[in-house]
């Protein structure tokens, strides 16, 4: 028996699909097969060698549900639920932080851990099936592992993806209070989750800003009372909209999942003196912006909070909201498209292209 | 013309109804039309005298709901939009507090000032009409309104009365994370509120201890995943109970609603280590808790708060809830009775009694 | 008998010293004779007319401490503690917050009130005698009056002047944990207090960045372990020598207090990731800063504040600190010239040119 | 070569001297030569039986201080620092979490996770040599290891030993306010530490209730600006000293180190009201507390937090603040006895008898 990967050889080449043998959990391991794994932006970047470490070649997709096919020594997951062949299950895609430096231990931001891998990512084809557009995924030793509850159907947490975790992750830095109005700027993935989120933590008034028009359909489907399209408006437009929205004061709270460092100068001007800004749209680096110190952060009184990363807080969180709000949490609606291993090319130029909000790898498919 | 309103003479004596001249407003106040005023458990106590420093005579009624007849010198309410003749508004029932004492000014709890005055409980009938058993409500200089928006009907909001605010802040205190599993002990008007909010703010799972059965099903209506009856169920019951649903840790957050000592030791033993824990339910003494400070509080790693009064920001938040969740927050369904003038003392006996959950005062009805 | 005190007629026209009739206080009231007040960068500002809104001719001087000459109707202080003539106090130079509107009570920052007053400021000559360049002040009803602990001189508090209270306030909002590294960015008033507030609440090591010579004597004098003369550094040099004091990751805190918008992008870049910065030094407009929010904002994971304005807790804390930790708050040595009222204009001349750090108004000599 | 170390055979049996082969690191392990290791209170309890789940027999000693005689595949500390042979070091005594249950990873609180072993106690003696009382110390791969500063004497960490980490984790938690009166109860190795953090985080005014009067003399030494005996005063002397010293209001923060039930009763009416209380002293169970719900939760408006354990967080914390503030931290003079590895059961028996304030053990003495 053999198992289909799609593996990415470097920077601009075509993907590949290659064949590898069956794949045996050694001790503390597990071997998933493959449900669905996710096409996200950094995917597309990975893909035109934008980021620095990359260990080509690599076979993408950080975020995945499978079925259990095999487990050595492993016997329930980090909420202490058993485990058994069959199981969907989810990861975290984060592994091998060393628990033990500054950062892990002293700052408590394992995000910043040197000895940090990503599934999909950072870890090179050499160490095996470890990414998600494959038909099987070995799960390393120590691997942070979560059941899917019965009621969580697969599609609707990859259809989140990684923008469902950091979404979760940003409203709850925003520190929103009960009823306040909320701005998320951008309605991609990560964006339309924090709508949704916002919605599920209390926020009284949601408005979104993005772009093209389907997605601001989304933005109202998934809790945003207003939404405004950058292309049809002016950026006073939009001010003069939001101002009348909040009795002239601005927005209590603001979340940037934009992307531009001009959306981060906006939101900043957009909101209340005193109110909470996470900036959580700047994955990549998309040049600079232009703020002045006085009138948007000194004179406002501002709480300012940059979100990098998620952890295994926000996995659970999420999973436990998917598990009892799974109705406000409608994000198979987000898939634009399934694509079988055959087609991962054409997934990632769609994602691209913007051709689709969320494109999802289906191996089994192709 | 003239005006009638209730008036409590003394401990245990019993209601009267008196008329009053017409009320004119001075420079900063408004006259309010009642259209509603909440009986609630502090109305029982100030009958029966358990309350210190009440001015006998007093017209009860702390939380009401009126329209405007005249305003002097005011044009808009705390979030700056204007008033006018015919506007349905509420208003923060405490007043007076004095702005510049140690607890207003720097430990930030205006619920200590000495100067504090609440409307329906420390108002002397000298004073004019300060409590809302009456036909019309005099809103002294400085009192704090809002306006009711207009998808909030008034008996939303008086179905809630202060136990809605309280329930609010409750939760807000608790600093509940998105996903947590949330026990609310008591299921009266407090502990309704609280279900209502944890699940507004983003519980998980809600657990809810009380009783009897009609409010049981209620605090599932407000969104309790699960009810456990005091009365059908042992106290090792309960715990068994609530660790299965709780992975065996129990729970994340439980919010004390119940008035009862027991309860605070009970709650504690239900937290998960490092859980959070909200004493709200005990506005009078009913007598001391018994509880061990190695395994409730220290080995447990607990945070403990107690939540005593409620502020403008509550009563803003709340309503802003009110406005865009009206449909999760239906406290209409809480009035067990609506009593015209001449029906408080009855009012007052069947709260009591506990044959309603929630008795509201319509003073145009009689 | 009369009360000389100088005013500032208008921007850019020469202070006059001019005599009033000697106050006498209405109920509520109480009546200061001027033991020293401060000149403090606002005040140059004020001179060349670079704040809106001020209603001029106006007697300067916001900060001040004076001997209770005359009281009406007053019998203690904030803290409850009696008050007598001859008593030496300060008092919260913001006045006429209204308490009940939304910033005052909802957003809990009276410092956006519209309907706030401060001393020597927004006060109008016809209002009275309401700035500290006096011979006498008077304390409307309502003004936040601290009396001034035996231990702690006139001078200490007033060579801090208002720099020593926002110093205080940004301390405290940084949140530092004990045993951080803290970087101060400037080292006029606000900065060396900064310094002073940091060592006093548990900071590990504290470097300062700033100039000239002298002042950055006085910052090692307060607490700061390092200090680097921008004019004597590059940046980059900077930059080294603070990664070699943090084994490579930077400071975990720092403080703006430069009010230059290149001092934001610069201590954001020194700091560690999952740090906490405080903007405290853009009280007026010096243009905009440009930053990068991928790497500045975002992956850095920042907690980013900007604190505006004090209040009264701001005020009672740093007295406390004075009175307990005077050894360590040795403002009176900061105090580069004493002025008499007949040299108030040399004072802000002084003050403009750099020439003193601090400079004091002392009605009674001149 | 051989190595002599302390054995504690069982709950009541005396101890033994043992001799052991010299021990070897293996991969990422590091051999220390002890240089000193603290008795606390915990061994008395360990002597005694009276903790669960203890393998006996075990070499007692979890906060040690030794220097580095042999590392394999170690090149630093925690913090980066690099590590050679000679060192003087200190390690966190707790090892072996799992870093991926929900107790280590969601609620982030290593200190309940269930594979987590303590040096000194949870280690038995078929490991090798896991404790302090020993003349050689292993260090397993993975501890958390920190080179001691060259300004920080062993004898001042050990003469704080883990009592110094419990206070400094205190205070942290109690959120004081730059110039909070703070109150201390206890003045054991909790309390002195409890007291000395305070001092240097802030507070104004420390008070400490505590006994024998040579405990209270070190308090007023570590920074206590008033100390009352327990045996000298009755409850409501100790009551009305400290509402006079507190304006009549009661302390902004109190931190329990007394271990007894009653303390937290009179620790909480102590509070004033919106005060912040830490428990922090109960580290094992001797009995209940008497608590009414009403007077010293609700109505108060608490905020009531446990403290257990420490983490690496406060390690590298404490260290910090020994290193820059080691005049406030004068530890060594807590030292009461130190002993030979031959007096050992002499060095419990001064400790259970308070004979002693801190014990220490020097193995090479003896």
């Amino acid at each position: 028996m053999s198992v289909r990967a799609a593996v990415m050889p470097g920077p601009g080449m075509p993907l590949e699909i290659r064949e590898f043998p069956d794949p045996t959990p050694e001790e503390g391991e597990v071997i998933l097969d493959t449900l669905a794994s996710e096409v996200c932006g950094t995917d597309v970047h990975l893909w035109h060698g934008r980021l620095d470490g990359v260990p080509y070649p690599i076979i993408p997709g950080h975020v995945s549900v499978g079925r259990i096919r095999e487990l050595r020594g492993v016997e329930a997951d980090v909420l202490g639920r058993p485990l058994a062949p069959g199981d969907p299950v989810t990861f975290l895609d984060v592994h091998g932080t060393c628990h033990r430096c500054f950062h892990c231990q002293v700052a408590s931001q394992p995000n910043r851990c040197p000895s940090r891998r990503v599934y999909g990512i950072t870890f090179p084809l050499d160490d095996g099936l470890l990414g998600g557009w494959s038909q099987a995924i070995r799960l390393l030793a120590g691997v942070q592992i979560l059941k899917l509850p019965e009621s969580v159907p697969a599609d609707r947490l990859i259809g989140g993806g990684c923008g469902l975790f950091t979404g979760f992750a940003a409203v709850e830095r925003s520190d929103l209070r009960m009823g306040a109005t909320v701005l998320v700027q951008g309605t991609g993935p990560v964006g339309l989750s924090a709508v949704a989120f916002a919605r599920l933590r209390g926020a009284g008034q949601i408005l979104a800003i993005g772009d093209p028009d389907a997605r601001l359909a989304l933005a109202r489907r998934f809790g945003a009372d207003v939404t405004l399209s950058l292309a049809a408006t002016t950026r006073e437009e939009r001010r003069e909209r939001i101002l009348a929205l909040t009795d002239g004061r601005g927005v209590d709270v603001a979340i940037e999942a934009a992307g531009q460092p001009s959306a981060v100068e906006e939101g900043l001007a957009l909101l209340r003196d005193g109110g909470s800004y996470v900036v959580a749209g700047h994955y990549t680096d998309t040049g600079s912006a232009t703020l002045n110190p006085h009138t948007l952060l000194n004179r406002k009184h501002v709480a300012l909070r940059g979100q990098w990363g998620t952890d295994l807080r926000h996995l659970v969180g999420a999973l436990r909201m998917l598990e009892r709000h799974g109705d406000a949490l409608p994000f198979e609606e987000v898939i634009g498209g399934r694509y079988g291993l055959d087609r991962v090319q054409e997934a990632l130029e769609d994602v691209e292209a913007l051709r689709v909000t969320k494109a999802v790898v289906v191996p089994e498919d192709g």
